[in-house]
């Protein structure tokens, strides 16, 4: 028996490169991890969530156990609305900001059609457009505006010359995954201007915009353009990622077919997890919960980077983001961060090459570190571990 | 600007059909409904739930709130492995058992492809194929088993003459979704010698099995074939639908395709509702619970047929279904349910109309009636209004 469909073995061979792999193998718990995108345990709100549970029984009782509609119960979907400023028409509740990924990509994508993004940029996002037969234009951040734009017009008008169709451009604006940059408002204006001139639409990702750890936000690209920008928001950093909950916010006539296809995906959300995380929401909860989770990693990320200046052999250099989960690092030109891999892994440390966030196979020299999870007292033992590899 | 993707405007236009519309506009409890799979509000454990939160949380802590396992957590899959005999390994936990139907055609399909299917079939798995551009190819059961051999021989013969690859067969082969059917053991061994003769594999859609009135259980179409059946189970109608939690049961080799896919679809299924399910399955309080369903709907479903004895005019016939939650009415030739439902609805019940559920555009003189969701003592003045429409 042959098995092939849509979900083709290009896609399966990258989806069983060792990052993914690694994941089935080994406890996190039991390495040096800064592998990963895991919050840290102590954010979870666990005696909330106890509380909720049987607060969101005792109150909508069977209907928090029936279906639901495809766009999320009204209460979570008006908690968005009130917390973001948006009206609540344009919110779609997920099940997941990955599935909001992988919607996007269904409704707007045909094989060949061309997704642009950063170079680097986030893996799962990467894997679902391969896995709808796209193809990736990354284009690397530069420091001098003139010159990103350049870089962004080369892509898009190679692309236009060869007939094919730019669907849209994928871009998470703050504390990116994986290099932990932010987009300045030039620069978010500056993709606007590209969406509207070459007239294609903008997924913003943006997980991690409330973990912010000094600085001021950013308006989110969405805010300047709201009719051609589809913002992926997620209450696996704010909440939880057990919940797998997550939303989409856009314009009505986009939402329309998200709620289509979402019916043939899964029908709806989790439905007492909506409530849940609505409650949590609402109630002030999540402010709460929130401003201790930032004094939490901002001290670790601190922790981080005083390690990677005490440790890193000279020629290693690092982003130093304003918030999020990772901080990027740049070894020497010569360095296999793919090939260092296993040996670290065998010293007990683990990390994710930043070849796998590459659209080119470029980023051999670079990885991406996750500041989260790893508990603060064991971190400098990793870092040693690490630096002593390279 | 133009909106197309791999989700085509086809599938878009059938999404819209009625069947769907309805479920935005109408609220289900101020109608009289037999439209909608929906269980009885009665039937979800609510206090067994409020105390499972509680003690999962209590036993789990934070594992219960962090990313997990895509394959889903190892206590629900054991749960589900023990229940049905099935080595654990062969045990994806999927986030609805939609999603195991789009996973399964996701991984197996390419546009232009062939999908056999009863005919009628599960109207959101048509969607789903629908939406992969599958070519669906339904053939009606007949009660003459060598008949119905030759019109599933006639219907692939005709597919493989035209170059067209068949991927595989969708049954739902207890309590069938619309038509309340189940097949018998010969039936089952039928389908089973074609998929190994002709090559392909069987999807069997099982989301209704424990819930048998009468009669005794007839062996899954996994149990015959392991190796070539993908079995869906689901918890929405031994739980709730409300957890949006399902089963893939199915050779290693295609689990571990659909591993990926999933990864790729929303990393993994909810945490917390897993280990609510893993020991609300694995306590024994599934089986009180279930046992407490099963009376209640048969019940519903002998006052239904015996509402439809007392009031349905001369020509009208329908099914009798040992289990499940629907069965399906067959009006005389030129009557068109389609057309009907409007004024139905204006009339205050509600069906779906039999066409929505076949893959040719026949059925219009049938119904799918449901009889878990309408409370009995509302179920007279029903059936009373939709028999006078007749």
């Amino acid at each position: 028996m042959e098995y092939s469909g849509f979900f083709s073995e290009d896609t399966f061979s990258f989806f069983r490169s060792p990052v993914r792999e690694i994941f089935k193998k080994v406890d996190l718990n039991e390495i040096y991890s800064f592998a990963g995108g895991y919050p840290h345990a102590s954010t979870f709100p666990l005696e909330d969530i106890k509380a909720l549970s049987a607060a969101v029984i005792d109150k909508y009782g069977a209907k928090a156990f029936q279906y639901g509609a495809t766009q999320g119960v009204p209460e979570l979907r008006a908690a968005v609305s009130a917390r973001y400023g948006v009206p609540v028409e344009r919110v779609q509740i997920t099940s997941s900001s990955q599935q909001g990924i992988d919607v996007c990509t269904r409704i707007l994508v045909d094989p060949g059609d061309v997704i642009l993004t950063s170079n680097p940029s986030y893996l799962g996002a990467l894997q679902s457009f391969r896995s709808y037969r796209a193809e990736l234009v990354g284009v690397q951040h530069d420091s001098d505006i003139a010159q990103w734009e350049r870089k962004w017009r080369t892509a898009i008008e190679e692309c236009l010359a060869t007939g094919k169709k730019v669907k849209f451009l994928y871009m998470i604006p703050d504390f990116q995954n994986p290099s932990g940059e932010t987009l300045d408002l030039e620069e978010r204006k500056l993709l606007v201007s590209l969406a509207e001139e070459y007239d294609f639409l903008i997924v913003e990702d943006s997980p991690y915009r409330e973990l912010r750890y000094e600085g001021e936000p950013v308006q989110t690209i969405y805010s300047l353009c709201p009719e051609r920008v589809l913002h992926l928001g997620s209450f696996s950093k704010i909440l939880a990622p057990g919940f797998r909950l997550g939303w989409i916010i856009g314009a009505p006539e986009l939402l329309d077919r998200i709620y289509v296809c979402k019916q043939s995906l899964d029908l709806c959300p989790p439905i007492m997890d909506q409530y849940i995380a609505a409650e949590f929401m609402s109630s002030g909860m999540l402010d709460r919960n929130l401003a201790k989770s930032i004094d939490l990693y901002r001290t670790k990320r601190d922790l981080l980077l005083s390690l990677l200046e005490k440790y890193m052999p000279e020629g290693v250099s690092w982003t130093h983001p304003e918030g999020g989960l990772f901080l990027f690092l740049t070894l020497p030109e010569g360095f296999d961060t793919v090939k260092l891999y296993d040996r670290a892994l065998a010293a007990g440390v683990a990390y994710v090459a930043g070849a796998f966030f590459c659209t080119d196979g470029s980023g051999l020299n670079t990885m991406r570190m996750n500041f989260s999870f790893l508990a603060s007292e064991r971190m400098e033992e990793g870092v040693r571990i690490l630096a002593g590899l390279l």
